[in-house]
């Protein structure tokens, strides 16, 4: 098997999630866990029924808190680059929206448009900032409420920010950040910072509100890096250690690892038209099905290494009978891979088709989600 | 001779200034360069004529500027510590301020706030964003232009600084930075990354103007590290590289290094009171003189070496006539280190009681100085 790699910045090989849990020391998310969730949400996630989020770190003490009558705000994020957003983005923001709803929380939403330009050689500020007001759009399309959401602009909120960013980094050595990055005398001094800066979120509305409010983050687990740096700092500074849910990563079209948008091909994007994503899919999707129908019949198919079955598991297809019998259709052989690459397609296509229909009405709407300082 | 030591957090020994003009790579400063600066200030300023600025940067390719019609602007700083502003900061200060008027320049003046909390464990930034208030007081009372002089305090103006900073750390890399500073796997996260927002104010008129506009800061020797650095990355984002003029430092009352306002007893402060300024000059203001009075008459004093007279020299005694009388009186024997001292007691009161005053009155002004974004 290929060694995996899983980095802020770089996703590469099959992932073992269970060994990741171990490595970065997070704890699986377990039935105990799900149905005290349940107990407050009444029903459970598709995402955490199917275990798309698997690992977290100190939910039940948020949950203990929320308990006490002690709120939390959700903080997750967008760190923009040439590509725009991807289905795979949209898994922890359409968990993070969801919680908003059943939980009535406050969402802190950072766009860090300095993070691309400083990590990447051919990525101009201009650039990033131009694709954040883009990738807002498909934010506030996933339905955040306008009156509890706040995004944060790095460049634009560093007013605001940088301050309490030297709070945190006063507290980070260099030998940490080398550690933890692996980051080499050749990085720049931006990315060395950089980390500083996604930390503050999680401590910023307990800034603004003077008193410690708990931090819930959902994110893809290749971001736990930031947070197993910064976690250790926010008591330093007399704040609660945010809490953190991490989902595994939707599969790039032609790969095993994570969809990347480096990779235009490879990745489904918001903006894609019925027929681009027509043609990736059936171009491209790798599948779990046999090399001709015949055998397909006879043998039956493989969904779980099927990336078509995986986007309906993931993020399209929310009824577990539907989807169970798709996987069973598929795995017994009755169902082609044609025709599992057709329900896909079909419902990529009704999703974006409402989704674009919003990110455009979302235009409008921006100014209202852009945090005013009081 | 004890081995001196100059980085921009510590000033160690007896400073060899020609010594540093070889380390640092500076040029000093010959007659040619100050008639040059003479054909258009008409008349020298003190501290140029007796080379209390000794070295600089690229003055002659600013007076090029100059002369094609390119006007400069003015940039120094002062990272404000727990310990008030002192007579040896008010150096570079008091020349930029004729600078101002005799070139009609803008000044831009930075108040890195985060500096001190990020280079000190015991300093909070509570107490250095207070300081930076009284700070500004003591520049604005040495009479900058209100309409001219714009103070940038980093956390605050972040929101306008922390882009352009990313800009210049994406060129910095670490290797630099540990090569030039001396970093080790210790130093946080903060201070690796603040050289950049030290680089901001020489590039940000030219941002703000969209057009390059030449830069000259006037500084105390030992910040030339942060410029040796930030200098080279200038031209990369298409501005000049600043010019630069350095003073040499003023002395503390027991030592031959630098005045520091971390031993209040070898330290003038601006807001001390005549009885403070009497005690600490009589009781620690190193002597030139002989051990007794008689001798003194008879072998004559060391000026050079007299402290009460470096301070005539350096800031309080303009008239070159007079000093020399004092210089020659001193030596001969013929002054009396009781005399010489009470001479500066009275130069130190009388400049005190002007600029205290100053200083209360532009707690009314300080608003306007404050840059504001339009």
């Amino acid at each position: 098997m290929e060694k995996f790699k899983v980095t802020p910045w770089d996703v590469k090989g099959a992932v073992d999630y269970s060994k990741l849990i171990k490595e970065f020391g997070t704890e699986p998310i377990n039935d105990a866990l799900l149905s005290r969730i349940k107990k407050h949400t009444k029903e459970l996630h598709f995402m955490l029924r199917r275990k798309i989020f698997f690992c977290h770190r100190d939910m039940s003490w948020l949950l203990d808190e929320h308990e006490k009558g002690n709120k939390f705000f959700l903080y997750t994020g967008r760190a923009s680059s040439k590509g725009g957003v991807h289905l795979g983005h949209l898994i922890p923001w359409m968990f993070a929206q969801w919680m908003q709803e059943k939980f009535d929380a406050e969402m802190w939403f950072q766009f860090p448009d300095e993070e691309k330009f400083l990590f990447s050689k051919d990525i101009s500020l201009e650039e990033t900032e131009k694709s954040t007001l883009e990738d807002a759009l498909d934010v506030i399309a996933l339905g955040f409420d306008s009156k509890k959401t706040h995004f944060l602009i790095d460049t634009k909120h560093a007013g605001l920010m940088y301050k309490h960013a030297c709070r945190v980094a006063k507290k980070i050595t260099l030998s940490t950040v080398k550690a933890s990055f692996g980051f080499e005398n050749d990085a720049n001094i931006g990315m060395i910072f950089y980390t500083a800066m996604q930390a503050v979120p999680a401590i910023l509305p307990s800034v603004l509100k003077e008193k410690n409010i708990p931090c819930l983050i959902p994110l893809g687990v290749d971001q736990d890096t930031h947070f197993r740096v910064s976690r250790d700092v926010m008591p330093k500074l007399g704040y609660y250690k945010p809490a953190i849910i991490h989902n595994i990563f939707l599969p790039g079209l032609k790969e095993n690892g994570k969809m990347s948008a480096s990779d235009t091909n490879s990745a489904i994007f918001t903006t894609d038209s019925p027929k681009d994503v027509e043609s990736k899919i059936k171009k491209y999707a790798f599948s779990g099905g046999q090399a001709s129908v015949e055998e397909h019949k006879k043998k039956g198919g493989n969904p779980d290494a099927d990336v078509s079955y995986q986007y309906l598991r993931m993020l399209l297809e929310q009824d577990d009978k539907k989807l169970e019998k798709i996987y069973n259709d598929y795995k017994s052989g009755k169902m082609t891979t044609a025709e599992l690459k057709d329900i896909t397609i079909e419902k990529i296509n009704a999703f974006l088709k409402e989704h674009q229909k919003k990110r455009e009405q979302a235009r409008k709407q921006l100014d209202r989600f852009i945090y005013k300082e009081k």
